[in-house]
């Protein structure tokens, strides 16, 4: 079965729903699609059985992502179920990020395109419009030299977990300079719709910011968007799922 | 039948026409198809057996609509015949435009993305070629912290429609500030002709701005160049109509 | 067949070869699947039995012309071999074009997005590789307004496409303000070449542009370049027919 | 068999394995997927058999290319297997970068349209995120104008070869003025990545300078990074070549 466990102590990690492996799935390819990640980036969701636990795909692109590599980590990073002979190096964004925020279900991290530009010359992220209300609750910018010196960028060890994480904060996204952007949610659709719109509002900024000076939303205005925008949150998750299932039949045909 | 009646006094609203319906149908899919809505947005139309009803899909993403999801509304925004069990917040936007333009026949709701900047930033959108010479009668910009203060930004009452309403004023459309735009037309190929070509007219219009000060159409030449337009608009409607067709007979293979 | 004619003269007009209408009827579908003409724009071929008479679609999008819409004009713009019942009211382009220019072969008139800021600010478009080297030998923009005061922006006169084809002059482009652009070519292939290559040439000036001053090819080198390019047409032109031909098989599929 | 040899000393030329012409023809339609090459541009990489072969398409559009078209040729660029009517004109850019970098395995001549700005105004290309590491070690711009004169911009002759590979030296990447760039690599996976992520970045880097003084990877943090990153290859190359092959298969269906 999908969460099938291969590992010594297995008997103690119940399996993930297949609900929840499924949805994971959708949204790998969903984010493929949508271009928030391409071979790179990756999605993880907290267990549904167990908050101490999280699921991701093993080392592999998002658009080839099937349930069969959905394995389950523990807090540390350490594959529990399902394991496999390889991992995404920058697990340790996930894990220290859950034990950080109860509050957080699933996290985002990628390289968005139009969002590099906003980590690399400190320009703020600001919603300018309802669809990325988000934002208002803050964008922190992670530096890695400031944590680490010299480095390859990555996010490969739980200190350096922990530091992105002390950034993100009690925010909903992290934009890290000269790599890419963490977004977190309370759910995977909370999080895929996230990651969609902060990319797209990061097109819009840049185009706004070459006319004139941008009117972003009042904080209460954001505040405010945001909570009606998560009210609708199925509306764009169905449509996503649709595209992202017809590409996937049309691809097996 | 497409407009079958479930509502109490449903007999005394006549079906909306086979065709009206199944034209409401596609547009929402061109719309999709032409990146001029995404999840989120939405277009209706006024009935053809009484000009006190109108057209439009239940809460649901424009991709996604089928003949079975078109309900009909009253000018209070009230579902009158198939009715639903949830619809869109912002219905209020088409039942104050249709009270107070009985010219218009058909209304586009949006969150294009080329046309967001405009409205953060007042830079005025101007018809910078003849394809978008509409523009040339006006293209107010409303921001609803004039008219409510601190909002989540969404059209919710039939107050804010009415605002809406009286900014967008006798113009084919109105910018709509942190948020989105809304389109009004003759029809439904003109509104969808409209929407595709404000957005398309927008990235010229901030591409140009970056080469120079451009050259837009004079007040004349664009009167004369929207009345030219709209005699070929069933040119784009064919082909518009003939490409969705065909993606969703591939879809449904 | 396709050139079967239905006017009352027809007896004296050749029918176009068949491999002419496939070229042009494919031609359309290639300038479509290329962003250069969306639901408007034309491309002509001057007939291979006559060099008075031209073919081009009736009034129809580009992305739907077929073998059996293609019409035979004469110099005049008179359609004198399978008639139509609408055309487009903008063949008189082609017709002044063919009657000064006996070297060309084939005109495409469209509305390409990226060429539209040039027309309209008037920065000169100017070759930035070799791939649109042509462009060296000028680019010369028409304005409507100085040859014919406040119009609809269209050519629908022989007057105004005499006007227009003396702004060409010899060169292979002419830019439209607040219109578009008109390519010539020696034949199908050179003229969609020099159409995809114009719109591409527009992006990447402006790009260029930001970035700072940008080194054009000198005249020297555009000459050079320009012929070399013309020896390695038939390698685009077969990449283009493969992808528009699989197109039209999988929709009718 | 696939490097079957028509020429006359084939006896002496081993047969390219058919893993390499296989990878080298999946490339070809990768680098078409991706908008690193149209019709124009080139892979090859060197013979599995022998480090004075190299192996390359016919002169043909890399979107069509298959197996049958692979042809080897030797270091003076002359076809010595599979030989064809007619070979791309600089193919010297390969056999003279062959020639001087025996680290080099696999080499892209392309056009990218974000490149063309860089080369146009001599703004340094700079790695703006961990993708584009490698763009730290350098990218000079080759102008064939200092080495030349005027010319049609082309890599025509072994001395034009020679004086590109000069410019190029040790570095990963040469920008040509005019023209596009050329990436090489330790084998194909490599140097297709490298081509993709030079497009990459030439797009973020152009919307960071946009937006401020753009902080980009510092040298040390762009040699780890580059040396990560080339560790997670394969990640990509199975995602390109999964959805290379499933487009080849459905234009084939």
């Amino acid at each position: 079965m999908v969460a099938g466990d291969r590992t010594k102590n297995s008997a103690r990690i119940p399996a993930a729903g297949r609900d929840l492996v499924d949805s994971l799935v959708i949204a790998n390819r969903i984010l493929f699609d949508h271009d928030v990640v391409d071979a790179f980036g990756h999605i993880s969701v907290r267990h549904d059985r167990g908050p101490t636990k999280f699921l991701m795909s093993r080392h592999l692109a998002p658009g080839l992502v099937t349930a069969k590599d959905i394995v389950t980590f523990d807090l540390e990073a350490n594959a529990v179920a399902n394991s496999a002979q390889r991992y995404y190096s920058e697990r340790f964004i996930h894990s220290e990020i859950y034990k950080r925020r109860p509050d957080v279900v699933a996290i985002v991290h990628c390289h968005a395109p139009p969002l590099i530009p906003f980590g690399a010359t400190r320009t703020k992220l600001q919603p300018i419009y309802h669809m990325s209300a988000f934002l208002g609750a803050g964008t922190p910018v992670f530096d890695i030299r400031e944590a680490a010196g010299m480095t390859d960028m990555l996010i490969r060890t739980p200190a350096l977990g922990a530091a992105l994480a002390e950034t993100l904060a009690d925010k909903p996204l992290v934009l890290m300079r000269g790599h890419g952007a963490t977004m977190v949610g309370n759910g995977i659709s909370q999080v895929v719709y996230r990651a969609i719109y902060a990319r797209l509002n990061a097109s819009l900024q840049m185009d706004a910011l070459k006319l004139g000076t941008p009117i972003y939303l009042a904080r209460e205005e954001a505040e405010k968007a945001a909570a009606s925008i998560d009210g609708s949150l199925e509306r764009a998750w169905n449509l996503w799922v649709d595209a992202a299932r017809a590409k996937m039949k049309s691809r097996q045909a």
